[in-house]
Parts: C-alpha cells; structure tokens; sequence
C-alpha cells in the first residue's frame, strides 16, 4: 500500500468511527443500558469494510465526503445490527466478536435484541434526518438499502443460512445463500454511491454493479476460509463455529483449494473492472485486495 | 356507533388487512419460511388500532386515503414487529397473542426474531417505494417513525420496561415507560397525518399532539387492567403476563379505581380536543371511545 492510499484508508477509518460514534452518544432520551449496548455493538472495533467500500468508491465518482457519510453510517449500523443478532443462541450462538463477548453474553439475550433493533431504527433515521443529502437522494438510498437488508437480502439470507444447517446444497443455492446473507449490503454499499453522484455512465453503473456482486460474494468465501485456517486468537471470533452450526460454507461443499482458486478469479474480474476509474481507483483497488487477501 | 361510522371503520378495516396482505405476498426473492413467519405475525387478526388512528385522523384534515395507507401500512408493521421481539422467551415470554401461538412458538425462536427484523426494514422499504406520496412527505414520515420506534421510543420503552420488572417506581418514571414504550408509535400515528396534509392550522396541530400522548397513555392503562380483569379468553393473551413478569403497571402501582378513574379523565380530555373538527371526527371520536373502554 502507498503512503497516500494508506493515508486516504485511516484518514476514513478514523472519519467513519467519529461519526459512529457521536450519533451513538448518550442523550437524556435514551435509556442509558439499551445506549450502552448499542454502542457496545457497532464500536468494537469493526472493520469498518462497508463504509470504506462506500468512500474509496465515491472518490471514483467524485462524491462529496459529506454525503457518502450518510450511506457508511446507515449500512454499518445495518451491519451490526445484524451481526448482534446473529451471535444470539437461537441462531449461531457465538460467544466472541471480535475478540470480545458479544453483545448477549456481556449484557443479556433481551438487551441485545433491543440493541440491535434500535440500531436497524437509526439506520434509517439518520438518513432521513440528514442535513447533506437532498430528499431524493435520501429516498433512494432507503429504497436500495431496505431492499438489501430484508427478506430478499440480509435477512432472508440468515434464515436460509439457518435452514441449511446440516444440509448438502448445491452451488447455485450457496451461492444463492451468500448473495443475500452478505452480499446484498456490500452490493448495495457500492450501488447506494451512484444514488449520490450527479454524473455517471452506463458503462460505469454496469462494471460496478458487476463488481459489486463479486466482491461481495469473494468477501464472503474469504470470510469463511479464516475460519477454518485461522485461530480464534487471529480472527477474534469463536473458532470453527461454521463447523460446529454444520454451516453450509463455500470450503466445507467444495474444498478449500477451489475455495481459493475462485476467490482468486474473482479478485481478478473486480481489479479488472476498476480499470475504468484509472488512477481514482487506487484505494478501492487496494481495498478490493485486503478483501480478498486478509486473514481476519 | 352510528351505521355510517361502523360501515367507515369496516372499510378501513378490510382495506389496511387487503395491503398487508399484499405486500407479504410470497415471492420468488424470499424464503418460504421466512415469509411464512412475517405474514404469521402480522395477518393475525390484528385490531389495528394504529391503522385506524391514521385513517380517522386523516378525515379531519381532509387527506386522501391513498396517502394515509403509507404509514397505515409502516406503522402496523413496526407494532408487529416490536410484539414479536417482546413476546421472546428472553422478554415478556409470552406464548398467546390474538388468542393464537406466538410466533416463536408457532416457528421457532430464530424464525421469530428474524422476521420481526424483517418487518421493521419493510416498514421503511415500503414508505421509500411509495408511489402516491412525495419525497418530501416520505422523508418526514421516515424521520417521525423512526423517533418513534428507535431507542428514544418504542425499543427503549421495551428496555425500560424490562429494567423495571419487580420495581416500585413512580408516577414520572412509569408515564415515561408508557410513553415510549406504546405512547410514542401511537402519537406518531396521529403526528404522520399532519406530515400528508396540504393546510392545517396551528391550533390543530397543537390540539392533536396533545391528543396523541393523551390517548397512547390511556390506550396502554387500558390494556394494563384489561389484562388483570379479564380473562385469556377474551384477550386471546396469555392472562397475568404482566404480574408473571413483576411488571411496572398503572393498576399495579395506582391500584384498579385510580387507573380507571385516569382513563375516563384522558378519555375527556382527549374527546374535548374533537370539537375543534366538527362532524369530520365522528369516527375518530367513535375509535377514541372504543380504545378506551374496550374489554380486549
């Protein structure tokens, strides 16, 4: 990484934890457990994927800072919202995030719940009452996120995920499982900067809807070949959990070397399609790579 | 009720179930169980109390019925959503609702909380895809419900609610649970009106917010010594949830003839502010009288 990208990727991963932060502060209104909760949830040092995919992005298109902030906030809340109830002992039953309890296990089963449903309420709110953005833009992003974080995303994603435990599913379904469970909220990180930017062309949307949908989908392949070749110690997250749920993972139905072998083309379609952008791609070209590459 | 007002609230009725019914219709996007669990949850003979507030209030202000489906819709989804999550076995534990198994009994536990989820991003998808109301209108509705249902409201009342089991608290701390808690989705129902109105005036607006928080209180009180004085047959709920759980209620802390007593004062109160609407409130006035005294 070069100064100046590695520069551009704190100077946001600092930016996005400053905002995270000061619309998660306590205020007379709210009940001091169920804030703390929330706060606990989204700043626990995530990594912040989505909001970066959101800002390296927008310097493709030339979007205000400003403005891309609304969509990094909305979407990690999202995120972690869904994260929290996800580690609940009805659904995966994890213990550790990111290296720490998760939200149940430090306060309660019904803390976390609430927590984590206030946060999906802000999520949407905090569009809506944003100063930056014009009400149609505000209107748009509400649409493409809803979309990916409901029945037909996210969460139909982890009620599929659920189902499948224990079962043999062929490609298309997984792949099917992981468009929506992950995939649908990184696509939409990357489709909710074009509902920002005041010019683009056809082929650009195309290309980056494409891109979209394949580092979501290598993101996720990734994300499940950590868990089985890193320690607990490294990712922070209970070990081999997929196993233990019997999750339906892309290393568990077609080996680990496939596995690899197809984040790899798939890392090399996205650098490929960022060809367009020239050199305004190059933190979202690096970022594409530690996707694809990390080990936690 | 006057034939004219039943025949009203009737087509409100069958006019709100129709909606909900279709946006949950089945569709290839989504996973069978999933939606399976959401239409559950909310196509149970729901009374929509919230629908009706909406539909009523907007008579007298002289608003398009098309419009008010808007937040009819959203808001009875959110109501839903947030009896799911608090019917959990780590919340009120509750296993009837609408003289039915609750959701996580009828499914399970992991079904249940995911659908709710699911309902609560609906709500704001649907006010997004909106085709009758305009940005504007839709950005405001979004801005008033999430308040309302976030952790300043609704999911922080639940919190509170939780927190003060086994607790003697006062008269402040316990119309601050009500109010959040029930108080703040139904002041939202009657507040998103003015938020699709063309002209209204400043004494109406005044008048009206008073009513809101006026009639979600009593609404709740109600709902409290319904459910110490009637049994689980005409509720179609579990009976003495609230004194299984140790809950903070009026009739708990005031006893049964000060609750009633309140309720009959708000009642006044909140029929005192009609005048102002003349005849255009007949139905909202026959919906004020019914939220306050009825048996479920």
């Amino acid at each position: 990484m070069s100064d100046k990208t590695k520069k551009t990727i704190d100077y946001y991963l600092i930016r996005i934890n400053q905002i995270i932060s000061s619309v998660l502060l306590p205020s007379s209104k709210s009940e001091p457990l169920l804030n703390e909760a929330m706060r606990y949830s989204v700043l626990n040092g995530g990594k912040r994927i989505r909001p970066l995919l959101i800002y390296t992005c927008g310097e493709c298109l030339n979007i205000k800072k400003e403005k891309l902030d609304v969509p990094a906030l909305s979407i990690e809340l999202l995120h972690s919202f869904s994260l929290v109830h996800d580690d609940l002992p009805s659904m995966d039953d994890d213990s550790l995030r990111r290296g720490m309890p998760t939200t149940h296990k430090k306060f309660n089963e019904a803390t976390a719940i609430l927590a984590a449903d206030a946060l999906q309420t802000l999520a949407f709110g905090t569009i809506a009452d944003s100063q930056v953005i014009t009400n149609q833009e505000k209107v748009g992003l509400i649409s493409i996120i809803s979309k990916a974080c409901g029945a037909e995303g996210m969460t139909g994603g982890q009620s599929i995920d659920l189902l499948s435990q224990g079962k043999k599913i062929g490609k298309k379904e997984l792949q099917k499982l992981h468009t929506m469970k992950t995939g649908a909220l990184i696509h939409a990180s990357v489709m909710s900067v074009f509902n920002l930017a005041n010019t683009y062309n056809d082929e650009e949307y195309n290309i980056m809807n494409e891109f979209g949908w394949k580092i979501g989908l290598a993101f996720q392949i990734r994300d499940d070949l950590i868990e089985i070749e890193e320690t607990s110690e490294i990712t922070g997250k209970d070990n081999n959990s997929d196993l233990k749920n019997n999750k339906a993972t892309w290393p568990a139905i077609f080996g680990k070397k496939a596995s690899h072998d197809y984040c790899k083309e798939l890392l090399e379609d996205c650098m490929n399609y960022l060809q367009i952008f020239n050199n305004k791609a190059e933190p979202l070209r690096w970022l594409t790579q530690y996707l694809i590459n990390r080990k936690h």
